[in-house]
């Protein structure tokens, strides 16, 4: 038995049941709900036709380079669902839109719908921008997944014969361009596809990819130049966009487009775990702690900026105007998981959490057809009852869309929650680590011995969480189990008893001989914290934020009425939280005794203070969780509150 | 003698010296440096040369729809300088210009560079978008005040005869179109015209269009048609844009682009004035409010949204991402000096100095050869010392450019500055009103009598003006002194009499004998106001704006260093002003007692407040005029601070 906590391996979501609970509400919702939602859409957008490669100038539905992605990982997560709720009649489904991806497959084993159906000749023409390798990527990912769901190879096979076509056509032999793509995923894809098949060379090849990035000769340059363009002429104006403008071991500093940035980071963490590269480690951490450190926003969104869908500068981070794209939330979790594994320390976790109870979530209206691509921490609409302004850019009401031209981030929220029971748990050789808490009942296998886990918990509403152990017979195994980040008082029986172990690493680790029937009673303290703000955070200087547990919590207009910006908690406000069972299904709101800043305001618009007559009135103000935003009548809402 | 202020008329500032001061700093850089950058500009970009409409395709310098402009705003900027300096140089250089202007001319009256030398076929095709009437209205603007300043009929002849043309084919009658631009520009620049020529026909037009605007069916609409264009693909999407969605009799709110929008108001008020339109008059008062009441920057700037260089709804007015386009608060000196006219009150010449003195005068640098184009009211640098960007919207340093693709603004405020002094004074049959301060001798005619006014003041760095009358032989009429808005208590003494006259619609009116001699001392008390924002302003919320006189001022972090969040400065803090006469040649500072909020902070980038140690350390901060900002190293600046 070791001392410290080993790289370990996630126990898959096949053997991984959520019950019932806060992520059993979510994945009954993603199955009952979005999944059929994106079938509509991807039905109706023509994004399934099109693999019949038809298309013909003039028709509407026009392929767009997206779309095999779009598929791959609505595949994805149909396969996750099946994995734990079996559905004959999407899985007959299913195996009728792999039907039609295994006939659109060329001679070569080429296979994209644009660069087929639409614009043959610019094949491999332009990695830096057309993705295709993020689009063999993610129907990697969903062959990949359905073929663990299913036992069928179909779609692994095409797979496998694309990415040999790839590997042929791409890497470091004479005649072979040095090619990667201008957004990362395939790299990570490739590793599910080597630990699916037992290939080396899919490895390899997101091996290389990861080598090859950022080298000089810059491959987008010399692409560029075959094609007859400037490289200079980049729309983007930089590779830091693409996270391309040096090696990937000499970065430091997370950089660019955040979706791509976070699924290239997920790969170089996959790469540095397989190969034991120190190198690419130490460049993930080093980036992880910048994101860290200087870039993440309270609810886990990353990448402020509309302008490059991406970060910006250390502490910008803006409120009503942060972009926190869904998708960069969601590749956070991949990353977050893949660090772990890399460096086992619950900081990881503590990232993911926060990403998965907040900006993920946000994502997806509480009915679950619905998707917000932006997850702004603070809204303003421009629309009644405030105003009308019917503005270029369009009426701004903060509801959440059908669907999207750019579908990414749909697909992508219904495969992680469909897929939620696989971040649960891991192992080492002798540790069952519990990552998240959620009600659900597992079998894994710790030590070479079988045991059934389950937790019964109302997490995050409320910190308790009965864990049971069944074991068919007694034995020896660590138990390792998460104290949150935010959490700062616990306490732990095991059949009754206190144990006061400390946390390593942020896991509290019971070494035992464990027998059917011990059951664990975490009892994580929740308060609610008023959070501050890092001081060179200039968006949110002066204000507070209301957390409690993993939740990060904001107010809205249809709680507390508009002009939010005007609401004050002061810091010996009392706030007390409630279980408000009919709203959202059920959830925990705080009620704060706040004050609001009024004033028997006189004349226009700017007046000296000495002739205003300002007041502070206490006011009820009601938080509400920000994952449930926007769920009501569009309205203000807002994350950090004044203080003052 | 009337009892009540009149509709009055301006003194020309060709009757204006404005001999030293804070206006005669600005005046003698507009005319060494200012003009004589952009006539560099104008020369190097081709804008001169495309006179000759011979460019070619491929050739470098392709004309742009908005060229003419640019030549009517620094032919007219040119002109102003020349009225009060002559320069015989200047003066044959742009007798050469206004040649080749001339000579541009088609047969048919038509005068635009873009649709005679690149685009024949289009003329007259889409007001909507292409500026045709714009682009003639600010030549006529330039002729006009080229033939006032210097006699000479050339340009004004030429413009004469292209709106002839104009006047020919659009029109109310049978076979005309019942066009208007897209841009309004053309409306005042007509009403200029008829001054300057007499001509009824000029006014007529200029009332042509504000009637015809907005009118059903909608012009812009059935011009689109006749392109073979879906009207609804408007790419601006409504009409609000270009404030054509309704009749501008019925508009009561301050909407799309705002230089567009202040142009037109201008417009409306200058036909309202010269007609005695009620109905259009009440349209300008209450567009007016709405703008004063709900749109407006404590800078003067209006306009915050990037996305239609334009208006939004009612209170949203961000700081960082403002707009508040320089040319915006340029119109917007125009509208209100118009609105005056109209309307005489006060608060009119209340907002035209507020826009003066800070979001006009930000526009351009303090040593005159560059310029901005938004004027935001916080900033905060991508590049270095902070961290380094290079995203796709670029590096954001917040230096003055010396020029832009599309360069309305620098030759627009060379015309304003140059003009100043036509900005003073006023008259109507027996009263001589004084609107600004500034040191000046001028002469005028007040009751049918030339009088001699002087001032001598330190305005805006002091609040006393000495005011001088000189009068060939005494004789009754009045004096109308303005009261600034600002203003909450002063002191007026007549040959060291003081006087308690009462301000009516803020100005105190001096009914008197006057003779030769005569001294009057106003004193303006001139404190430093602690500014609140209106509490609907969320982006204000918690702050204050320090304002001195017209004055607003920021902190800027040349004097300050960076992190400018955290600078609060407490309800009791201590200021005082000082005269740095070697700080952009001499400005008065505001020196606060100030408090930064510091921690020790401890951890990542959010943290319980109950795990920090909050402090406050007293600070000394520097506040500059706001017009003077980004005049040193790059870097932080704001105009709201924090109180809390």
């Amino acid at each position: 038995m070791t001392s410290s906590i080993q790289q370990n391996t996630p126990v898959s979501l096949k053997n991984v049941v959520i019950d019932n609970g806060f992520w059993g509400a979510r994945q009954a919702n993603n199955r009952e709900h979005t999944l059929p939602a994106i079938k509509h859409q991807m039905e109706i957008t023509g994004r399934v036709d099109a693999w019949k490669l038809d298309w013909k100038p003039g028709q509407p539905h026009k392929p767009h380079i997206f779309w095999d992605s779009d598929n791959g990982k609505w595949i994805e997560a149909a396969a996750y669902s099946l994995m734990t709720h079996p559905d004959a009649e999407l899985e007959t489904y299913m195996d009728s839109v792999i039907d039609l991806i295994a006939a659109a497959q060329q001679p070569d084993g080429y296979l994209n719908i644009f660069f087929t159906a639409v614009e043959p000749q610019n094949k491999f023409k332009n990695l830096r921008d057309w993705h295709e390798f993020y689009d063999a990527g993610h129907l990697v990912e969903g062959a990949v997944a359905y073929y663990e769901a299913t036992g069928k190879r179909k779609l692994l096979d095409v797979m496998c014969r694309y990415i040999d076509t790839i590997d042929a056509n791409f890497g470091p032999k004479e005649g072979q361009k040095r090619g990667y793509d201008g957004h990362p995923e395939a790299e990570l894809a490739l590793v599910k596809l080597y630990h699916a098949t037992g290939e080396q060379r899919y490895l390899d090849l997101s091996k290389y990819f990861i080598d090859e990035r950022g080298q000089q000769p810059l491959y987008f340059d010399q692409e560029a130049i075959a094609r007859g363009e400037d490289p200079k002429q980049y729309w983007a104006k930089t590779y830091r966009y693409c996270q391309a403008h040096i090696p990937v071991r000499e970065q430091d500093m997370a950089t660019g487009h955040s979706v791509r940035a976070a699924y290239l980071y997920s790969g170089m963490a996959d790469i540095a775990a397989e190969t034991g590269d120190e190198a690419l480690k130490k460049a993930c951490m080093s980036i992880w702690d910048d994101l860290n450190e200087h870039h993440l926003y309270i609810t886990g969104g990353l990448g402020p900026a509309h302008a490059n869908e991406g970060f910006t500068v250390p502490y910008d981070l803006p409120n009503e105007t942060a972009y926190a794209e869904t998708c960069a939330a969601i590749a956070l979790v991949f990353w977050a998981w893949r660090m772990f594994k890399l460096d086992p320390d619950s900081k990881y976790i503590d990232t993911m959490e926060r990403a998965l109870y907040n900006n993920v979530l946000s994502g997806v209206s509480h009915e679950g057809s619905h998707f917000f691509y932006a997850n702004p921490l603070a809204a303003f609409p421009n629309v009644t009852p405030h105003g009308q302004w019917s503005g270029i850019v369009g009426d701004r009401d903060y509801r959440r869309s059908e669907w999207f031209d750019c579908a990414c981030c749909p697909p992508n929220l219904a495969r992680l929650v469909a897929s939620l029971g696989g971040y649960i748990y891991s192992t080492d050789t002798d540790t069952l680590y519990v990552h998240l808490y959620a009600s659900n009942h597992a079998e894994v296998e710790v030590n070479s011995r079988a045991v059934k886990i389950s937790q019964q918990t109302d997490y995050p509403w409320a910190g308790q969480i009965r864990l049971g152990v069944d074991v068919d017979q007694a034995g020896r195994f660590r138990l390792g189990l998460r104290i949150p980040g935010w959490c700062r008082a616990y306490t732990l029986k095991v059949n009754g008893e206190a144990l006061t172990t400390a946390a390593t690493k942020g896991y509290v680790l019971i070494d035992r001989e464990w027998k059917s029937g011990d059951e664990i009673i975490l009892s994580l303290e929740m308060p609610v914290e008023r959070v501050l703000p890092h001081p060179l955070i200039r968006h949110d200087a002066g204000n507070i934020a209301l957390q409690r547990g993993p939740v990060v919590y904001c107010i809205e207009e249809a709680d507390n009425g508009n002009n939010l910006a005007n609401v004050i908690i002061p810091q010996d406000a009392r706030m007390i939280t409630t279980f408000e069972p009919d709203l959202f299904d059920g959830v925990s709101v705080i009620n704060v005794e706040a004050q609001r800043s009024t004033t028997d305001w006189k004349g226009g618009l700017y007046q000296p203070e000495s002739a205003q007559h300002l007041t502070r009135v206490p006011t009820a103000i009601k938080a509400i969780p920000y994952c449930f935003w926007a769920n009501r009548e569009p309205g203000e809402m807002r994350v950090w509150i004044r203080e003052n």
